[in-house]
């Protein structure tokens, strides 16, 4: 941490100041210039309060040059983090296909989704049971009758089922479902965070769409501090000025967070763009990223779907797509899905 | 609703659509261009699934004509909003000044900047007990002990007070709590809204970093689709390219707000910026932006609060700037503070 | 284009407005709900000056249906632009690969680069020569003896050559240049755009850092629309909030931009993150995503190039990608680079 | 500037990058910790290349400590710039209103809008003579013929005018204006900022719509570094995701460059929202942060204006924000408008 004063800055209160970040523990190297005074500081400032420091009066500028997450930092754990998931791995040299519809809507349709995807090569069913929406008046979701109706899947096919959680109210419907989905809009509810992280599941944090890669790994250090290291990233598209897509997705992303830290990410090129056109060229985007899965949108009959049907593939519109993605892996170091 | 078709749709599949859309009790205008189709909605379309149009396939462009929120809009009830906060009145032709420390951080502290910010005229108390903070690292707040230390301050100095709730789990500690405050990044935590909907007390809704005004007045109405009226916005800084500043406080959202929406607005100074230097001119800017109050971080030792002091007045910068805000009043149309 | 008028708009106004429309040679369809009489304005609109409209008193918001770009627009024009470079096909099915150094610093240089460039399979060079950069301090390139390099180069191997212009008045230096560049901050220098529509020689436009594909493509129309077809988009990287990566890659603009225009596009994924270790999981990423070819930057010596060395490959990391480019092209329907 | 070297570099790189940046004539503060080398550079750095720095292989990461500029930074130049403009001053404690027509059209308009904003306290004229069109098929501006008749309203009232100049090669139409505008898109037309800084009179810079305060002061310094020191920033919105506004007006970026810089800075509420609505809140608001003048588009009839009317005030409306804002004046430290 660098810590950049103001140019006049009285001695007595440069000392206080530098006997203050000793008694934290750090070590502190003082350079006297001719129009600034910079100290920098020695040792684990993970835990030092950047807004703290920036409130003390002769402070100009404090800058981190360490990342303040740990336990997520590639630099202590240097080996990807690879996690099982019915006997599916994912993140290292493994790459996984999550596929199904945006919302769970009946038995059969939940159960149809999930044979198609799992003939064309999906290895985890996903499906909305509670969806967040803008709107009060707009579908919400079969909330918990679609977990069940999930389970009902999962029984019938095998597949292990990812879903998304939006309150801890709900946590106890989710005891049987594999991998645990913390959408865009709560990646910073922390009290939520805070309870996924007791539990020993994976848990499957999109970005949201104003946070920055380093608030997103933040919160997957709320995750794991708990003592839950089994976290999957997932990008899904950042807010810009860019009307014509419904995000940008951040593909330079996944290759930046694959530097920082050793957890898995997948790429929703569904939600990113909102358009199911361009699902297809996106998703082979991302894996040329290098990302290690994907999570995509599919509908047995997208005219009808109740919501989000508009960024939805057809069952042979996404057995083609990963047709084409298995071509692919090798080229990016991937070995075949399984 | 505007529906713009593709080129080359079919005369049976515009008739489908024509059927399913009078089937939702709307009328239906079509008129056929050479290159386009527009179908014309006429009626309430709040409740049409903008993402289900979208969905169709022989549809390109779904656009909203109407705005999509009805109990917040101002088209549908022209009258000011005004809230009664323990006699104290917000918006109309009212203005208040909601004050206190970033964190309430003991008895002593509490009280005293209470006394402090009511001497100079602020009306409502503020101080966060529970406290988001992106790192887990980070101190959290003081949390329920925090929210029996405003209580005191409250008994103390008759002042109404306003905190922030994290979690529906908490709910039971705000009792006596004058207003509940949703942060940025709860903003559309809708499962939150919706409990704070069945409150009857007044909420205070802050803007999301990344969230459009629409989004925001969507959020204020799941809490009002709920029953409860009493929604107080709060522009505090959205989320741009800019480093200078933590935030981009978005002042034109302020008489954009009053035309869309008959609920009273306040602006945040203190978070936009994250520098308290900025303080002082921005709210100056917020009033005479038109806001109906300001909620300003005042703080009686800024040099060694537990967060955000960087933002912090002391008592006597308050003092003054409530002076110069007073004299700023009757150029836009506000009474003196009571 | 679609204008929605105020509540309480006089009929006498309306009947003035329609009257005006319709003087403008379009067709108008009135249509009178309770709350908002809408206009639909049938005909060629892409004339019509949508702020103007916005002026006129009883009008709320006007939308445009028809997008405002005709010579760019695949409505209009189906068929994919295919551009001959020195007898390389750029558009439709083919794909290039654009390869050199940031900055052209010596004769041995460009020549060396052009020539390993060349065999690892780029088919034309480039070369900064006039650079725009931020601060009047840094380098700002060889100017016109950086011309005169790049052409020796292009005589000695025979590859045709790229690179940027500033200014008007250098245009005369610009003959022997077969593609000519647009920087991202001169796109919408119009009289620039204007002057380039008059030449007969292919014009590599840049997307500006904060600018909407809809923009680009006028951009594009400027050229397009003084008698040069011959434009070739290139996608750089948006300006986001996100501080890890210089600007953001906007991949999803590649499909889309496929759709909206018959131009053909490309990507600069060296510019966009500003790290070359991005470059060559962004390069497979935009392949993916359907590019029609990639502008990459190559240095013979990173560490001692003039200006963004940070974003350069060496040769073999370029001729390694170049491998990898070249099994993918025909999953996405690319011929052989030739 | 500070320069974080990666975990594994070796002894002699380090010494080498060492030895390098001697040579600059600056010197290095070396501190080693356990995970990282940090090299702290001490002296000028203003000239040293950032991004040649991060293109050394074993750099991590590089922070400027200073900025960039040095003509146009405060720190170095405490006292305000005072810009004298035909006898009216701009900077320091001054204020000063410029109003007139989004685009000059007739000898009688821009007359007898000079007129009547000369009689509601403005001290400087506007006009467009050369505008910046986003598409090629909207109007362009009287161009020429827009000078002349700005010349005759300067004669016939005696107000300085300041029009914008949109490319180099129309500068010798521009020798009786008094102050000439450099528009948002180009703000970095590094060729144009350059001659302009070869003239003695004062350059009106905007802020570009995705550019940072510190390129924008930047661009200030190419013009100052070619020896022209009468710039005035104006801040005229910037680009966000919210689509309500056209943009999103910066206003805490008043109060910040007046910290950054000693030059003035107006503020234009008329372009930031593109909604005539907003612009008296918006310049009250512009007031209370500090500007030291406003940019006001006036038209004497708004709903028959060639562009950007929507925008626009009519006379009587300016006439009363200019009696609001000569009331503010005291508040923040101005002197009466002369």
């Amino acid at each position: 941490m660098i810590i950049t004063l103001k140019k006049d800055s009285g001695e007595k209160q440069i000392d206080n100041l530098v006997r203050w970040v000793k008694s934290l523990g750090l070590d502190v190297n003082v350079s006297r210039g001719n129009n600034t005074t910079i100290l920098g500081l020695i040792g684990d400032t993970s835990k030092v309060d950047i807004d703290l420091v920036n409130s003390i009066e002769i402070v100009e500028q404090v800058r981190r040059i360490q990342e303040p997450y740990k336990a997520a930092n590639r630099k202590f754990h240097p080996d990807d983090t690879v996690i099982n998931v019915g006997g599916h791995l994912i993140g290292g040299d493994n790459f996984q296909l999550i596929a199904g519809p945006c919302s769970v809507e009946s038995e059969e349709q939940i159960i149809a989704v999930a044979r198609a995807v799992k003939a064309a090569g999906a290895t985890v069913l996903r499906g909305g049971a509670f969806k967040p929406r803008t709107s009060p008046y707009a579908f919400q979701g079969l909330r918990d009758t679609g977990i069940h109706l999930l389970l009902e899947a999962k029984k019938a096919t095998g597949m292990p089922i990812i879903t998304e959680i939006m309150s801890i109210r709900h946590l106890d419907l989710f005891e049987d479902v594999d991998i645990i989905q913390v959408g865009a809009r709560n990646m910073q509810n922390f009290e939520l965070l805070r309870e996924l992280g007791r539990l020993k599941k994976p848990i499957f944090l999109k970005r949201g769409l104003a946070n920055t890669v380093e608030e997103w790994l933040m919160s997957a250090e709320y995750i794991m501090s708990e003592g839950n290291g089994q976290v999957i990233l997932c990008e899904r598209g950042i807010r810009t000025f860019e009307p014509y897509t419904r995000n940008t997705l951040d593909l330079s992303a996944v290759p930046l967070v694959k530097e920082k830290t050793h957890l898995p990410i997948f790429v929703d090129p569904s939600h990113a763009s909102g358009l199911s056109r361009l699902v297809s060229p996106l998703s082979l985007a991302a894996v040329g990223a290098g990302a290690d899965g994907l999570i995509i949108e599919v509908h047995n009959d997208p005219e009808h779907a109740l919501c989000d049907g508009a960024q939805s593939l057809r069952p042979e519109q996404f057995a083609a797509l990963a047709e084409k993605i298995r071509v692919m892996l090798p080229l990016v170091g991937k070995k075949d899905i399984k």
